[in-house]
């Protein structure tokens, strides 16, 4: 199947009506009405076979990550999506795979709205990068520079079942199989938390996608807000979807690998964001519009650096004791 | 070199002066600013090695070439160039390649005030992903679909001399190395018609980048017209600026193989249009305005199809007869 071909069969679909592609897959371009005023917002990711995802990987699941992590860049600055190019380098033509991929990159994207305008496709090693476009008012866009001390420390949904999924599926661990199912869909499926981001704006002072693990990600945010924070892990731990299960399960996951996948893990795609303790019950409101959970884990310090305390406010010693060690 | 070392070295820059980005390289997305009124014009393109370049390629000229594809899709629709991403697989982090390729890269981006606003890079297979943001007034961009039965058909610059270079490269020929290294440049650097594109806007009736060659590339063009065209090869034949040297030569190349480059080649980036008659002068103002050279060759035809004719007007016979057999 030439690229022509392919692109005609899986990529492109009939114009939808609200759609804000003035022109889409096809030509040299692809372009775009953005609402008057608003500023665009860009966000580009690529995902690499053996490094991103396993090469057996479902592929309608990869179809749905590739743009997830791209969605939740822009969930990270409150921008709401508009549409995005796909190119794809591709061993060779394979329907049976290209079928479910694309099924899976579309029922997300039209899950927000967001349009498939353009792209390419060569052979090649498989490679997947995903540009995509949001918009945003002027000056409101959520960045990771404003956090202040004082502020709350918040995190979105559950983190940490991904990173228990792959260390599974490593085999350097063993999950009964429904709770390894259970963790799989976060790390294969992961929720962009869109209209969380949305809602956030005007009410959190910074705000970072977890991608690569709450510690390092969110020190990324402390670092361009020239801050500190203070992290409670007793409510941390809990974060983890697993946790409740496995300790019905007797036990499978010690609370040290409990923690560690929490704090260090990734692929968890939630929002870490600050907020001033004034703005409490608008969090809650915005938790409770977006049908996103938020939990309030820590809170802002002038003081560089990340630290973690136990629930009587301890500083914890050992291996979790230095943000550094994550950096 | 971690991956944030590598973006800090080599892809950061300080804030230009008139730069459009609102926020750059580093937090979760780049904001842009468009100007008031104008559309977005997209473009994203995907180069694998030992697809579309060799392994041990100049990598400055693998920078600017990377740049310049995306750059002749915006050219192609008659956009201005804003800003860019560029997503970045790498086997390694090596600074002896990411030096060279970032200097190419942003020698390029400056000539064309293209801001270069975030990106992503990562280990794998070695994989470029450029996505390119340019603006265009509302329904002035330049596209496939608007060829006319009496247009005039043209191409801008030389084509042929990259596919010459690859057959050289690739040992299927034997040039001269000075007129090797002449060719070499079209095919490793080549000059995305920028000025052109845009001076063209309300004068050319459609347009596309000639990317994989003339005949396939401007076929495109007229399939999406719903039209056909006549091409003169007696003129075609002459656009290869290894025409005149190989001639001194003492005949190297066969003018079956010169019209072959020309007609067939690819990797040329030049533009190739249609506009009416009545717009003759103005083609020729919008090419001196540009600084380009733009030849006509042709004439668009309501007869689907692309037929090729010598300088009397008769068709020709034989391999170049029939636009089917380069689809």
């Amino acid at each position: 199947m030439s690229e022509f071909d392919l692109i005609a069969r899986y990529f492109t679909r009939p114009a939808q009506p609200p759609g804000r592609a003035a022109l889409g897959v096809g030509d040299d371009c692809a372009l775009l009405r953005l609402t008057p005023g608003m500023q665009l917002a860009v966000s580009s990711d690529m995902l690499v076979e053996g490094r991103h995802f396993f090469a057996d990987v479902d592929p309608a699941a990869l179809g749905h990550k590739a743009l997830a992590v791209n969605l939740s860049d822009l969930a990270a600055c409150g921008a709401a999506p508009l549409a995005f190019t796909l190119a794809l380098a591709l061993p060779r033509a394979d329907e049976a795979w290209l079928a479910p991929f694309s099924r899976g990159l579309l029922a997300l994207a039209d899950g927000h709205g967001c349009e498939l305008v353009g792209g390419d496709t060569t052979q090649g090693p498989l490679n997947l990068c995903i540009t995509v476009f949001g918009e945003v008012p002027p000056g409101q866009a959520l960045l990771r520079s404003g956090a202040q001390a004082g502020d709350d420390v918040y995190v979105s949904g559950t983190l940490g079942d991904a990173r228990l999924a792959l260390q599974a599926l490593r085999g350097s661990l063993k999950l009964p199989a429904d709770l390894l199912a259970q963790a799989r869909i976060r790390l294969e499926q992961p929720t962009p938390r869109v209209a969380l981001g949305q809602a956030l704006r005007g009410i959190a002072s910074a705000a970072i996608d977890v991608s690569d693990g709450l510690l390092g990600d969110h020190g990324h945010l402390l670092k361009q807000s020239g801050v500190g924070a203070r992290i409670d892990t007793s409510i941390a731990i809990n974060l983890i979807a697993a946790s409740t299960y496995s300790n019905w399960a007797g036990g499978i996951i010690s609370s040290q690998k409990q923690l560690e996948c929490v704090l260090a893990g990734g692929d968890d795609y939630e929002l870490a964001f600050s907020a001033p303790p004034s703005a409490r019950e608008a969090v809650q409101a915005a938790s409770r519009q977006a049908g996103t959970p938020v939990t309030r884990i820590g809170r802002i310090e002038a003081e560089p650096g990340l630290r973690l305390v136990d629930g009587d406010g301890k500083l914890l010693a050992g291996r979790f004791a230095s943000f550094d060690h994550f950096a």
